[in-house]
């Protein structure tokens, strides 16, 4: 049988760094665990753009449709600051989005034991932490026509438009629940039916598709600024939460700056299954490019290798291989390995990207 | 000279037992500062609903526009919740907003002295916190058209529309620009320049106003989900954060949370200044109307009383009465005084919404 494949588009800033320990793990599975892949390399955002005028080459875009799964490193930094709209490093990572169709976006916002003191939240509230955010990618105000400057009169106006299906809501509420079953069963759905009529559509759907399918799904409701305030204020409380594409970039970005550790965070995005039961699938860490510190290898490549542990678990069903490598990574955390960005008060020599890879692998 | 008028909508929930506490202040201020105010009283919300059968009559309307300020105590509860779109508690709120013009909302996120473990943030981060947050309020995607749930093919669609245009970003700017100069004279716009063509000319148009008129405010800009992170992670940095009406009413909540304690939090809305110079304006509490306490002499006035603050600083001109009260809060907060909502785990005994404003009375 032919090897599973994976597309590796490192892109931009610390994104080739990151991905750099991604491979070493990637081959260490081939050798040690039997699970041979095949890589292709190529370049997204303004990589791309630096090559082809353009963030996302139709080639690369072809062969993300082809390969098994996609793993992304970061886009984006300030040399591509002033670049047309359409043509910025974010354009290739949303067409991407859009053209595989993944329209689920699953953001665990997970503490570390070893990591609790790096909330700017007390202990005892973030502590063992495990919150799931499901959020919608490919549609919603990201993607939503009329969109544009226009001239009005004699002034210009900025539109986008906020816009969701019911067939859109029922997907990713699907996944929300499907997910939640595996965990802890609980789903909170998050929009502001009270003040916009695409979060009315969303709630009745999202309650239909629990009556029908998950009664067995505890499922709530909640306006999205509560939200924001109930992650603060107690995030334990929740398990899935499940909101559209705006809100859940919002939302998913302050839950995971919650764990204080955002070199940690993995994201998935996940379409449809195909005839083999794989869903179209990318794979990037929640952190960006961060252009302050790229190439000094300082980078922490845990997201990114963790991203990969996504992979193995939701694209091709090795869930004990992915548990091995969450579990070394554990390991090395609580054996005190520290990247420049998990420093904490106490000080301490921290460890260079290449060094995390090094004692990763060591664990496994 | 007549006298300033004000009028009162207490609303839902706990609105009217608040605003009672309001109420005795603003007798106080007649009585002991010479600072007599004409006062109204009429209905908002589902108390009005219930009354008219709309959120809001067309002479409460009527009188709101007339008069120098409106106190707001808050709207809703689960009474409402299947109340078709168009008379829910919120859009007698929306109304008021949209009607008066009140564009600039003004939510001071300030951390008390005598509060600051109520926050589930680390002490050090939100001690002596003091943010102004600036929301646009009254376009954006809370009043684009087009708007509603439609049919489409054979499903429906949820449509909402943000939408600003250039004068409604430059009055807003201005308005944060002018507050910063009276603060830390700093500002942090905040959109989604990178995935939205709104948050572009809103970039581009903060920009240029700070440009032409407040080269010595010193502006930066930041992605609203950027933005999220950085309130949790370390919120001293900001001084006035200026954002729409969607990421206002999201991050204005979050920054709320920080500090722990929402019974505490007031905001202003204000409008164009009337040919006599003060501004159309509304002052509300940022909490809700706690449907789950309401009735029990348990809600914590404070909110309510420091909007009045307000409306003695940004209606009136006066800053040194608006003061005087603020100094008397902290002082009975710094004296223990504690309404349930206050309660730590040391424990203790709270005292009443009513014995709230006694105390309060006492140290004026
Ligand atoms: C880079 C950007 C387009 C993206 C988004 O807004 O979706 C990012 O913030 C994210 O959350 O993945
Ligand atoms: C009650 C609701 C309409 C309102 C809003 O979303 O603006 C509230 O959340 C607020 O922030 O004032």
């Amino acid at each position: 049988m032919a090897n599973p494949t994976l597309l590796i588009l490192a892109g931009d800033g610390i994104g080739p760094e990151v991905m750099g320990q991604v491979t070493r793990i990637i081959d260490w599975f081939g050798d040690k665990r039997g699970l041979a892949f095949d890589v292709e390399h190529d370049l997204v955002g303004g990589a791309a753009y630096d090559k082809h005028g353009t963030p996302l080459h139709d080639d690369t875009m072809a062969r993300a449709m082809e390969v098994d799964a996609v793993l992304l490193g970061a886009v984006g930094g300030p040399k591509y600051d002033d670049l047309d709209f359409s043509v910025k490093p974010e354009r290739g990572l949303l067409r991407l989005r859009k053209e595989m169709d993944l329209f689920s976006n699953l953001r665990p916002a997970q503490c570390f034991d070893a990591l609790a003191d790096f909330s700017s939240l007390k202990k005892h509230l973030i502590a063992g932490l495990d919150i799931m955010i499901v959020r919608e990618l490919t549609s919603g105000v990201y993607f939503g026509e009329p969109r544009g400057i226009f001239e009005e009169g004699n002034e210009r106006v900025g539109i986008n438009t906020q816009r969701y299906t019911e067939s859109e809501i029922g997907r990713v509420a699907r996944s929300a629940f499907e997910l939640a079953r595996r965990r802890g069963n609980k789903v909170c759905s998050m929009e502001k039916a009270n003040v916009m009529e695409s979060g009315i559509l969303w709630r009745e759907v999202v309650q239909k598709v629990h009556d029908e399918d998950y009664p067995d799904v505890e499922l709530s409701h909640m306006y999205a600024d509560n939200g924001a305030m109930q992650l603060v204020r107690a995030p334990k409380q929740f398990d899935v939460i499940l909101t559209d594409n705006l809100f859940g970039d919002i939302l998913s970005d302050c839950a995971a700056m919650l764990t204080g550790s955002l070199g940690m965070l993995p994201s998935a995005s996940l379409g449809a299954p195909n005839a083999d039961g794989r869903p179209k699938a990318l794979y990037e860490p929640v952190h960006g490019s961060a252009p302050d510190i790229t190439g000094q290898g300082k980078a922490n490549p845990i997201a990114c290798i963790l991203s990969f542990a996504m992979a193995l678990r939701y694209s091709f069903d090795q869930g004990d291989e992915a548990t091995r490598l969450e579990k070394a990574i554990e390991k090395v955390l609580a054996d005190g390995a520290r990247t420049a960005d998990l420093m904490g008060e106490e000080g301490g020599t921290p460890i260079s990207t290449s060094q995390m890879g090094d004692v990763i692998l060591a664990a496994l």
